[in-house]
C-alpha cells in the first residue's frame, strides 16, 4: 500500500476515527497536525493542494487526497473483516455512517465543539440559538443508537465494523457537549465493547 | 434479488436518488408513498416497523429495511459500473456521496424544504435565522463542485458514478431553494451529462 498520511486536528472525532481504523489494522499512518481553531485548514495551500473543502480529516495515500473520515476510514478497511462481506449488512454498515454524519455528527460534535472548545460565552447569537435543537437532535440520534443496541452488540451484524468506529468517535466524548451517557446503558456497554478490540487507541 | 420497495414521499431528492440509481440499473422498484408534510414518516408504525429514525427514505429488501438514501443507493449498484473498480477511486465516490450529506443537502435541500415547501412566512423564527448561514454554506458546496467539475467531467473517476447520482438529486431542483445555477456553469454541464445517461428518469 501506498505511504499513508493523516492530515487532522487531533481533538477531532473525524480525525480519531481514521486512526482507531488503522490502528485496528495494523496499519502505519503517519501524522501531520493542523489547529483548525487558528485556521490552519483554511489556508491557500490547504486549500489548493489538500483539499478544496478547506476541512481535515484528509487521508492522504501516496500524492492523492481523500477527505472525509468515513471515506477515508472505508479506504483503510478495504477487504478486511471491518467490513461485512454480506452484501446487505455492507450497505447496513453505509447506512450507520451516512446517519452518523447527518443525525448525529452535526449535534454531538458541534456541541462539544461549542461548549468544550469555543466556550458558551463565546457563541455568535445564532449558534446559542441552536443549542436546544442540536441538544434534542443530538439526544434523539443516542436514543436510535440506545434502541438498536438493545437488541444487538454491533451495529452492523454480528462484529465489530466501521459503523461502530464511526459512531465511537463522537459519542464516547459527547459528555464534554453536555449529554449525559448514564441516560444510554447500552451505548455505555457498547463503548466498553469498542475499547476491548484489538489493536484499539484512545483519542489524544 | 428480493423483492424491491421504495418508501418514499417524491418530492425528497433523497427519495429520488435511489429511484434514478434503480432506473440507471434497469431493476424493478416498487414505490409505497409518504406525505412527510402530514407526519406519515412519524407514525408509531413507521417507527416500529420501518425506520426507527422516522425519515424516508427506506429501501425496503424483501423483508429487511435499509434506511439512508446513500446507503440504499450503495446496496443496488454493488457490481455494477456505478461503483468504480479502483480502490482509492471507490473511496472518493464515497467522499462525495458523504460530501453531500454533510455539506451540500443540509443546507441546498433544507432550503429548498423551507423556501419551496413550507413558505418563507411559516418559518420559525429559528428557521428564519438559519437562512443567511446556509445560503453561504450551500453556495459553497456549489463552488467545490463548480471547481471540481472544471476539470473533469464526472465527480469520481472517469464514468458516472453513485457520487453523480447522490449530488444531481438536489442540485438540478436547487433554484427553488433559491441558488442560481447560472452562476455555476459547469455544474450545469455536468447536470446535463447525467440527464443523457441511458435509462436515466425525471423527478416526479
Amino acid at each position: 500500500m501506498d505511504r499513508l498520511i493523516l492530515h487532522e486536528d487531533p481533538r477531532s472525532g473525524n480525525c480519531f476515527k481514521i486512526r482507531l481504523t488503522a490502528a485496528l489494522l495494523s496499519l502505519p499512518l503517519e501524522r501531520v497536525q493542523y489547529d483548525i481553531m487558528q485556521g490552519e485548514t483554511r489556508t491557500a495551500e490547504f486549500i489548493g493542494r489538500i483539499n478544496a473543502n478547506g476541512r481535515i480529516p484528509v487521508l492522504q495515500v501516496g500524492e492523492r487526497f481523500l477527505p472525509e473520515s468515513n471515506a477515508a476510514c472505508w479506504y483503510l478497511a478495504e477487504g478486511s473483516a471491518l467490513i461485512p462481506r454480506d452484501r446487505f449488512t455492507r450497505a447496513d454498515m453505509l447506512r450507520w455512517m451516512f446517519f452518523e454524519q447527518y443525525n448525529h455528527e452535526p449535534n454531538i460534535a458541534t456541541l462539544r465543539f461549542w461548549l468544550h472548545f469555543v466556550g458558551e460565552d463565546n457563541l455568535t447569537e445564532l449558534q446559542r440559538a441552536q443549542l436546544p435543537a442540536k441538544r434534542m437532535a443530538g439526544e434523539e440520534a443516542l436514543g436510535v443508537m440506545e434502541q438498536h443496541l438493545a437488541e444487538r452488540p454491533w451495529f452492523a451484524g454480528d462484529a465489530a465494523s466501521l459503523a461502530d468506529i464511526s459512531l465511537y468517535a463522537y459519542t464516547h466524548v459527547c459528555e464534554a457537549g453536555g449529554f449525559r451517557l448514564r441516560r444510554y446503558p447500552h451505548v455505555q456497554a457498547w463503548l466498553r465493547r469498542v475499547e476491548a478490540l484489538p489493536g484499539y487507541v484512545a483519542m489524544d
